[in-house]
């Protein structure tokens, strides 16, 4: 697999960009309080809309301290839900990644333990709902 | 849609269940705390080794403090990785299940906002790492 | 939900079909042996093509005996495939459609248990193997 | 990773192919205009009914002017539709595929971005949707 | 089931919405010209910050005309793009809606039924391809 | 990407087994008469409780013979069901222990090719009922 590039397109590498690219790299850095910038990032920038899209979707939902919000949800708790949604969809590089972040959070290995119990718990229960078909449970309605 | 059964297999009512099907009922409602029975193990039930199983597994999962264990996640937490895993996958029944507990929990309509958010923002960037093929970066190995 | 036709499109019923169209649902209710064509089949028959090439492919696999095949699986195994395939993408068209034809080549209710039990257990293993992103063992070389 | 196979069979080389096989391979170079048998195909022949089953419904459906048919999509958007599937199942091989044919076919770096725009949005807004469990907007029946 | 709210949570109605979300709304029904708000965007009202997320990144998307920006797909096709990632899904909501969409935007039966057809082969092949465990084809490296 | 760890968190060798883990992985290799430990199990061992609880869960589905149960479906067909759910899902690992398991219980090319054709299929189909929407034939109540 050596021939293979990194992608399905060539990532633009921090030194090659420019403009709106070099812009969205560099509040990466800034926001996230790293120095490099992901592969996730330099292969969007091969499409800046794409690119500028994603990272203003992106800043809003995961840091909302940027724009000075109050949220209910602290940020290991997002990461724990990134990393449930990721290995349910057995995404390789967001379950790298997710990990890594939820690490670097002060999740330890027992932690990432119970998130994966959960994770695998209820991927088990789902495929057995939707396999009998099950109704839903009638609740009262909510307000 | 009146002439479908609630699932593909007519559920076993509390006021049929006998023997080990009874026991995990009662189980069911006193570990959980609520009077009734739902659907998804009225279901279960009708192969009572499944029943035993899954509840076994799920007893374990989200209820470990009847085994008298500490945990590094809370149950709402808990609730809201089913709830994100359940999204993902489009799993009706479960999401209407675990939506109810989540906010039974406490969790509020802007809380619940932001677990979608964070929900819907990931299986966006899956995708957009799987599309692109984009290789993991790489992390200094962990111990 | 009543005002909703039964599904995005208006099914060809029977009554209607004509030319291409009436030849194939003779066909699969003759490969079948059932007295009517189930809904799949009359709202691909909106697209003539879809209907020919998606009958084609099916009898293909799920009616060898048609063209004197002999085959590894029996009928009752290959339901049990598709039924495990259907609860694990969730379609709800599907678990109806293979549980019923499952039940009538004989699986009883324990029977689909033990399925479902399978199926939700590897739905569960799947997404632990992918939420550590575990690496395959490695095998010897199959010839 | 060395030591694993191309895939869990041993792929079918050209220079081993005889009989079916052979004929399938000779059609998908001649129909693709391509001088390589990609692997999906080898992999497929070690079962020659799969090989000749799969090649019928993929030639009937993506060479429709193989059989002299006039359809309403272009290749370049049945490549585009590929590739959306395939980058929202996250299936390594046919993300690779599709985007090489796609790319083959005239889209760009730009282009790709779009596709992939859209990809990512509406995966985010399909786990809204099921996340919430929207009710579908009622339309006028459709004829 | 006629004792469930139309999802989890009550949605906002037009006639309810205020401020934020009801410039939102009133951007919706101006931006896609339709004098109805969608159940979609009535269920994300109820966490505001949501619905200003969602909107903002579905409008670039999708509307990039509103930015005066020209680009290399056009409406339809994007709206094909959702269907069939939708009907990979499985997501009701999105399915009927982008069904509807495409449609108006000129969309026949019989090019509905071309679109199914590669939906439906794509997973066929993607589900051959993963399980089997294909490498991918080793293409030239692209610039 | 040799600097990646084989997984997310280091495995846990079987040198390095103790108490509770290594109980398990003798249980593990007893019961399945292997003479390695699966990297599925040396991952897991990460969190204890995670192991015992999957391993529990496992074994009582697929080696129920350790229980002295009779079951409806053959170790075979079990086999057959996980690699049917792991392909569908698109899981790397265990699409080659479950494909090693079948092989090593019997199944040959041709039989592994008519598993595929089955698994291919219905996923086609999967995404065709749910991207027409088509509802479920009503069937006779079951009892």
């Amino acid at each position: 697999m050596a021939e293979r590039p990194a992608a399905t397109v060539k990532p633009v590498e921090e030194s090659e960009a420019a403009g709106r690219v070099s812009a969205v790299f560099d509040d990466i850095k800034a926001t996230k309080g790293i120095d490099f910038v992901p592969n996730f990032w330099k292969v969007l920038a091969t499409s800046p809309d794409l690119l500028e899209g994603t990272w203003a979707r992106l800043k809003g939902v995961m840091h909302p301290e940027a724009a000075g919000k109050a949220t209910r949800l602290d940020p290991l708790t997002r990461e724990i839900i990134a990393l449930a949604v990721s290995a349910t969809n057995g995404c390789s590089y967001c379950v790298n990644s997710h990990t890594a972040a939820a690490l670097k959070l002060g999740l330890d290995a027992e932690g990432l333990g119970e998130v994966m119990a959960v994770v695998g718990l209820f991927n088990m229960t789902n495929a057995l709902a939707d396999g009998y078909q099950i109704e839903p449970d009638v609740f009262p309605p909510r307000d």
